[in-house]
């Protein structure tokens, strides 16, 4: 792997490979090992154009637990956040020695030109881009599925036949749209959930069944509800009338999370806007994997970092060579 | 020890203990021997709701000679910093794999809120929250006035009659308030000096004396006499006339400097007002512990970070171990 | 060497010592040594009280190969960037345990200042200030024409007899005026450029040619053009009538680009503003320096931190043997 930009390009098997060694990532850190030798002297470069703590953090432990040296560079307000620089910072980045970039940016597609502008030769990885995608979320989010699902038996295996029902605004949903190609790639079966204004207009296209109605499609005993955060701050009345009006017919309340199937777990990539799109009793119940999709982040996070810069054939023997030490 | 919230409920032997450990420390840094392996792989969360660039980069410096990794997470401004999310929060950091937080929150009490909740398993080290206390100041200062007192016999040691005078703006000072609890617990007498608006009404169940004349509290001959910062962006005319009439009142000029016993330190956590609370010639006078403070206080928040996450029965014997490798 | 504050006090042996040990340096990254040792449990802080992210990056990663810890210190804007406390914010870092005080500040000579005030013993290396020096660039610049003169043959030589051509806003330039002195003591021969209002009113005492034409500086031959970057917010109409005029005029356009010799290179500190000072056609072509400054920029800077940090006698035989184990 050259680089990580979308899950809709992403080979099913490149794919079950990140989540494969993610697994090993996850030994590792479960059997104390918390640092890894592997990326010793490569450099990691989070270019942010826009603020996301979280995501920074994750991709900044995942790297450090590899044991390369991090360079925060928040992009946004500077000099360089203007789009017609985009190639400078980079090559300037990769000039100072930077092996990978994390990219988070504002316009959809800036990773994919980073990556293929023949500008950089370092390995890209996409941290969310406008509404386009957002892979590594996507990545965490089958992880923890295939985990809950399969426990230790789980690599190597798909998600063939799981219903994974993603619920709230698909429209401006970078982690959505990564969930359902990703999804789709791994043969799960998607439904989304949503007011009808936000609802894609593309989304005939999209390997998806269409509901309306969130009741209807808990009653149609999805394995994962997949709950995705409102940003109030996008919103307005032309998307839904009130968020009382949101919370009260697309929200995950105590009601719905009780006429869930006995199996199947609550999701949230974070950070929750508790009483709006989901009730404090779904994000806490044990249904919710909620604390699991961060920690298996930094897993997925060190496995892409791993595959695009350690470049090991068999990255797993080299894994377990390093933690044996 | 697991947590490091307050000195008013530390035990007297705890804060021995951390004081000890800081002694082994210090010797580890004057040795040149300036990286440690103990917490190679944990993580350690600067979690920071207020702006403190000294508290953070001390934390930092101690975290990070103990071969800790580290990562800031300035909270101000962020989504985060709204109350009603501290828990998502700091979950979100426990499930990235932090086996420590250290908080800076302008709440009272929030350090102990998330300690307590069960919401996390991580170590929790109060680095300043609200008007309540900053623990590991306290404990740097109690270092400070021992080492001065009893050099390289300090270990083992308390504080039984020494005299503290602490002046100032005692109402908002969580330095005043943890100081104050600590310094008793090691048999300290302590003396407050403060205008009479900036003494806090509750002040009669507290083990100590108050004056409101410098001059008084200076003639009864303290061993410590502890300058506090005016906050001046939190003063006003309801306090103190003007700034000058504080200085001329209870600043500490060239002539009260003259003033102290021979053996007197003068103390001050920093930044300093210089010309304000305290002169540039009583700054830089050899009674001045203010940068030994400074230097104390990352061997103090090392001491902290070890007892709280390397956990071992005989810390000395394990530094000692691992510094004569 | 003590200190790096600018190169119009820097002898001439010491400047090549710095180029030749990044010569080393330069070695050791290209060999895949990324990691050196040399530092390790040194501190090196960045005090930056103005916004540089290039610069900052640069010194950051140059004092992660060398196994330095580092912390970073933005006074932008904190209580600190208050011109009085310099003293007070130094010795605390120092008494933090800095080795190394990377300084960028608004103010002309605050690095001297901060080195022969008696203030600190840590190292001081200016990274800007104000309109004074930035001799890390100048450095940087020096070590790039040598090497595209000389290749493995650099070390050792100077810049003899080397035709340096500086185009641009020299007026508010420590970029120009480093260059200026280290050039003229490497041997150089520097011509600067400039409308007349931007050319320093002392300039008859410097070492140099002034010519305010360009056609007529680039007929003239230079071996090496370096564009100055036109900080268009510091510009007024007092200065050049507008951007297109001073483009037109002072800019390094295609058909400029192809007047010169065969042999002669194109140089830039960065960011770029292309279209204006400086084509696209100029930035990207084979005779720009552009990135290789920024590569070497990181080797100098290794260079200089290990000058000052690890203070050996011979220090490319103990680079030489780290590297080799």
């Amino acid at each position: 792997m050259r680089h990580l930009l979308d899950t809709q390009t992403l080979a099913r098997e490149d794919a079950l490979r990140i989540l494969d060694v993610a697994e090993d990532m996850a030994d590792t850190q479960q059997r104390e090992i918390k640092k890894l030798p592997t990326l010793r002297g490569k450099t990691v470069v989070n270019l942010f154009f826009e603020d996301s703590t979280r995501t920074r953090i994750s991709f900044e432990a995942a790297a450090k637990r590899l044991s390369a040296d991090v360079i925060n560079f928040s992009a946004k307000g500077s000099s360089v956040s203007k789009g017609e620089s985009l190639q400078d910072t980079a090559q300037t980045l990769q000039a100072m020695g930077a092996d990978a970039v994390v990219i988070r940016h504002g316009a959809s597609g800036a990773p994919r030109t980073l990556a293929t502008s023949g500008w950089i030769s370092a390995g890209v990885v996409n941290a969310g881009d406008g509404t386009h995608e957002h892979p590594t979320q996507a990545l965490l989010d089958a992880f923890t599925i295939r985990k809950r699902r399969f426990g230790d038996a789980s690599r190597g295996r798909d998600l063939a036949g799981v219903k994974v029902t993603i619920v709230g605004d698909i429209l401006h949903s970078r982690v959505a749209r990564s969930n359902v190609w990703l999804l789709d790639a791994l043969g799960a079966e998607v439904t989304l959930v949503a007011p009808p204004t936000l609802v894609p207009q593309d989304v005939s296209g999209w390997p998806v069944r269409v509901l309306y109605d969130l009741d209807e499609a808990i009653a149609a005993g999805p394995d994962a509800l997949m709950m995705l955060r409102i940003q109030l701050e996008r919103m307005g009345a032309a998307y839904f009338p009130t968020e009382r009006e949101y919370s009260r017919r697309w929200g995950l309340d105590p009601l719905r999370l009780r006429a869930l199937g006995a199996d199947s777990i609550v999701m949230h990539p974070g950070p929750m806007n508790r009483g709006l799109e989901i009730s404090a009793e779904a994000a806490d119940s044990p249904r919710s994997t909620v604390l699991e999709q961060v920690t298996n982040g930094v897993s997925v996070r060190m496995a892409a970092l791993y595959l695009l810069l350690a470049g090991a054939d068999d990255p797993t023997t080299e894994i377990a060579k390093e933690t044996t030490r």
